[in-house]
């Protein structure tokens, strides 16, 4: 069977690029957050995180940035917080045929919330 | 701000309403997917992943049914086991302005995996 | 192969039933911390966590409260939150052989964060 | 507030040193179980792990171990599985006073499932 004919033909490169993207960044929200992390564990969970999503189907690259700040902000007494969706700048780069996608969160300060959406989408 | 104009002015409706379904499709297969569950309790979590994906924005309805019969297979001795992807039947339906979106996760016997793809979309 | 014997026999039934509660409390969690919630779609979701924690072994029965007024507190503008540890009020009742344990979390003002800790044990 | 007379002064040293390590080892299940990973991304994810996990209260360390032989069975045409809990070989190592306890999941053959125990436990 071919995947690709018989469940995607009705999207178009473009429309699977940005599919793609963010089944990922939707998956990596809730795989991550509310893992506990400080400024010496940042780097290795940093790590995971691109490691394990450019795994996935159509991913080429991934950024992940937990943003040192917010992550001060909220240091409990023992020394260590949550991850949490403010605390994620992430960039997820994918390719689909001949169309690149990058799909973005990052907290937006106007909104007081993470958004994702699509930061940059081109054909080649 | 106008949060749309300004972040997803670069996409159609089209692409917007595939983007808030998938984002919600991928965050639901990781918060949910390792949960106990048996034929009791499996309604009470299919209204929980139903109700709390309603409240995403631009999500209109949620189908969530978890395949018993795939989850009888897997039944561990204490009678109960972990929601896994395989047992997830589920449709997102998204609207962006006047466009409606399917998606969809489904376990593929060909495949023998469960695969997330857009099973319909139009214009109305 | 007996697992008590073989596992668990260096252990107290007294310790036993703290450890089965503070494993379930601690999968807990991570499970639904994140997941959407609003007042509409807090019950089932409490209905969930109960049904499902009681599958657990040992787990004899769960309490399972969600803080409306700590919910309201952090709604966006799209009129829902993700669910934090903060609003999570939760008794789990293990019991193993004569020793019932109550494995409770909730929001301490003074420390500013959910406590775990045993509420209350005793043998029968 | 001293937080230890307060709320865990009905258990001993050594009960709390099992309930830490339980708490730990509980959350860490669902927290990376459903993470994407193959051969390539494994360590990166073993550190993930050990790091993040240390920075709870009374952890002393963490040895982190994720079965590749396990792993290597499941994995999809798309070369990498989802972490399952099958594939964990855990220790949590807690301290409390003059108590050490080792917490441990792995997978026993003979239950077909991984198995969360206390491994060992001692006063210095």
């Amino acid at each position: 069977m071919d995947v690709n004919e018989k469940y995607f033909s009705n999207i178009t490169s473009r429309e699977r690029a940005i599919f793609e993207g963010a089944i990922t960044m939707g998956a990596l929200f809730h795989q991550f957050v509310g893992t506990p992390v400080n400024k010496d564990s940042k780097e290795s969970l940093e790590n995971a995180i691109k490691e394990s999503l450019e795994l996935q189907p159509a991913i080429e690259k991934v950024d992940a940035k937990i943003d040192l700040d917010r992550l001060n902000d909220t240091l409990s007494d023992f020394e260590y917080t949550s991850l949490s969706g403010d605390m994620l700048d992430i960039r997820i780069h994918t390719k689909v045929d001949n169309v690149k996608a990058i799909i973005r969160i990052e907290f937006i300060e106007e909104l007081n919330y993470p958004l994702m959406y699509v930061e940059d989408i081109e054909e080649l």
